[in-house]
């Protein structure tokens, strides 16, 4: 169910040619009301897909209609023409959603729609196959299409990405791709989330930036932030449930934190599943400074991937953090493994021989700062044979 | 012959048993003078090896007689124990070189001998067979004992990393050791720095700090900074000359540079040398900010393995630099990939088709901001199956 879990939505998914796999590869998201309300968190990446330019424009009135996207190209560093591209797509959608209108209030306008592109870059979209794209899809909404529409926006990923949170008379819902460039500041992924309940839409942006602050942006697959990435809500009103910010903010958490956790679990070529998390930091920041130094070391990485506790590459990349960013004392620094104690006070702890990375695909590394109370938790995966091959066999 | 080219020094590199495949694992290097001029550059990691700290105060006077250089440990993350080794074999190797003193001239104290480490992290050196190397590596000091002393400093370098730069009247010598982790601010590397030149403490620390900025310091194989990283220059004033830091900074650069480019063609399981050259940017800092994201990408350096131009990772990662370090227009990017410019403005360029990266080992990526009229040349290595072997199959 996903994005149709919560009442309002239809969705579609349909194969419309850009894979070449011949797989689904266009998805629609409907929004049928009472309300449009919408937000949107955009890459911060200075380099942006034409569909993200035309997202954050559109959706900076705080409504939308509908999202299509699509697999099998990015649209991204294709001048304008590419945006030309994506504009004629977000009409298109326009227009086929509003021929069976039957009010003036049910027209749908270019800008009520949103667009999301993902693929290789640099290539143009072969927009003939993608407007008949939307054609199928338009004609197989339904309010059971969330399966269809996550299934149609994956690459690399191996499984569909979806969550629901239930509460009290409405429902959050979400879909997410992305199987490798995951980043701080959103990564090659997509995600749109979904709910029923009747939200203020600047209550939508504040809770979708928080949520995404904690969760798609603490996990880092690669170090590497794409020009695609976007995060879309969509608000029906459709239960008629009024929400504040504190509980909107809690239950799409919980969403989107459920789908950053699937997206590490399917990273490309990935072996294990690295959680690094820094404790007894002077601030948040500084904290999220150290464990991001961490999850960016290659050399770390790539020791897990060995199954090596390495907690000397552990303490060179925490070590790498300015002392204005994050004050510690080197010589206090504490190390774990796996609840082993393998570095006290920026030495020699219990042996390493004690840690079984072998075991679990999952490994949790804590490093305590001793300098203050701010902890954060960031995903990564450990660096592989396929990793290096995945992304150097295929272009993307 | 390397850093016993230039006139007033001995050097030796004997096997005492600290590395597992039984090879050279001791140097010793003595400046006989008549001048003892040194200076340092150190890891700017927070993490510092106990040999980093004794070199800094030790060279903090501007004069050594002597470095002693071990391969087999890096005495990183070692405690209290391991800096009272670092300070017991400086104590040696001072007692030995004074034993045949004949005057209080000839006397060497703790003080004048640095101290440089390279190996595995958070294990304890085996002393005894360290002290029994500088015994023996203090038997075997010859005019021609450079090329000794190159060897004794390998780890997983699989050749000898020495240059010479000629003047008129004297000379330059370098070695080096590094195979990876080399990184800004530099890397898991060694070098050892000398000149038979006249030289005023200060000059030699300008000199010394100019050429490493330009040269080990633009080379990133993985970015990952060590624990260890130790540039040293000693001067002994041999042959009369004096010279002004214009000069020296110029033989000391051209040999810094000879050996940074052998450390990049030396990396661990590369395939390709990466040259990334960003032009026109408004500031130098600007430039390598962007050179920098570039030779980070672990995307982009697993294409190149793959013999992909795939030059949208090249601007997705130009792109991650914050406008107020590196002021561009991202639609006006060019990029070109050996000559071939596959990238004009923001979009698409010639086909990548054109760009045949099979045909040689070094690949020259330049990215041209129009933004003002720096340029840097950053080098890195292609992101391989071997890398990862090499990082995961062996601790270090």
């Amino acid at each position: 169910m996903s994005i149709t879990a919560p009442a309002g939505f239809r969705a579609a998914g349909v194969a419309a040619g850009l894979k070449a796999s011949g797989g689904r590869d266009v998805a629609l998201v409907v929004n049928d009301g009472p309300r449009r309300t919408a937000a949107a968190v955009l890459t911060t990446n200075r380099v942006q897909a034409a569909p993200v330019v035309w997202t954050r424009q559109a959706v900076s009135d705080g409504a939308a209609r509908a999202v299509v996207l699509n697999s099998g190209g990015a649209n991204a560093c294709t001048g304008p023409e590419g945006f030309a591209d994506t504009h004629r797509t977000a009409e298109h959608v326009a227009a086929v959603l509003s021929s069976g209108a039957s009010t003036p209030d049910d027209e749908v306008g270019a800008g009520d729609v949103l667009v999301c592109s993902t693929g290789l870059i640099g290539i143009r979209l072969d927009l003939e196959a993608l407007l008949g794209g939307v054609d199928a899809a338009a004609g197989s909404l339904a309010a059971d299409g969330g399966a269809d529409a996550a299934h149609a926006i994956m690459t690399t990923d191996t499984v569909a990405k979806t969550a629901v949170a239930e509460r009290d008379g409405w429902t959050v819902g979400g879909m997410a791709k992305g199987a490798g460039m995951l980043a701080p500041g959103l990564a090659t992924m997509l995600s749109v989330i979904t709910t029923d309940a009747v939200v203020d839409p600047a209550v939508a942006d504040a809770a979708l930036r928080a949520a995404t602050r904690t969760t798609f942006d603490r996990v880092d697959s690669d170090g590497c932030m794409s020009t695609n990435d976007t995060v879309i809500l969509l608000a029906s009103g459709a239960s008629g449930v009024e929400t504040g910010l504190e509980e909107l903010t809690a239950a799409i958490t919980e969403v989107t934190a459920s789908l950053a956790r699937q997206l590490v679990a399917d990273a490309e070529g990935a072996s294990h599943d690295i959680a690094v998390t820094v404790r007894n930091a002077t601030t948040e920041d500084a904290a999220l400074a150290c464990a991001r130094a961490v999850t960016r070391s290659n050399l770390f990485k790539a020791a897990v991937f060995g199954n090596d506790p390495n907690w000397g590459r552990v303490l060179a990349a925490v070590g790498t953090v300015p002392p204005e960013v994050a004050p510690f004392d080197p010589l206090t620094l504490d190390v774990s493994v796996n609840g082993v104690q393998v570095c006290r006070a920026g030495g020699v702890g219990e042996p390493r021989e004690l840690v079984d990375l072998a075991a679990d695909r999952e490994v949790h590394v804590e490093v305590d700062l001793h300098a203050g109370d701010a902890e954060v938790t960031v995903w990564t995966n450990d660096l592989t044979h396929d990793y290096v091959h995945e992304n150097s066999a295929y272009s993307s």
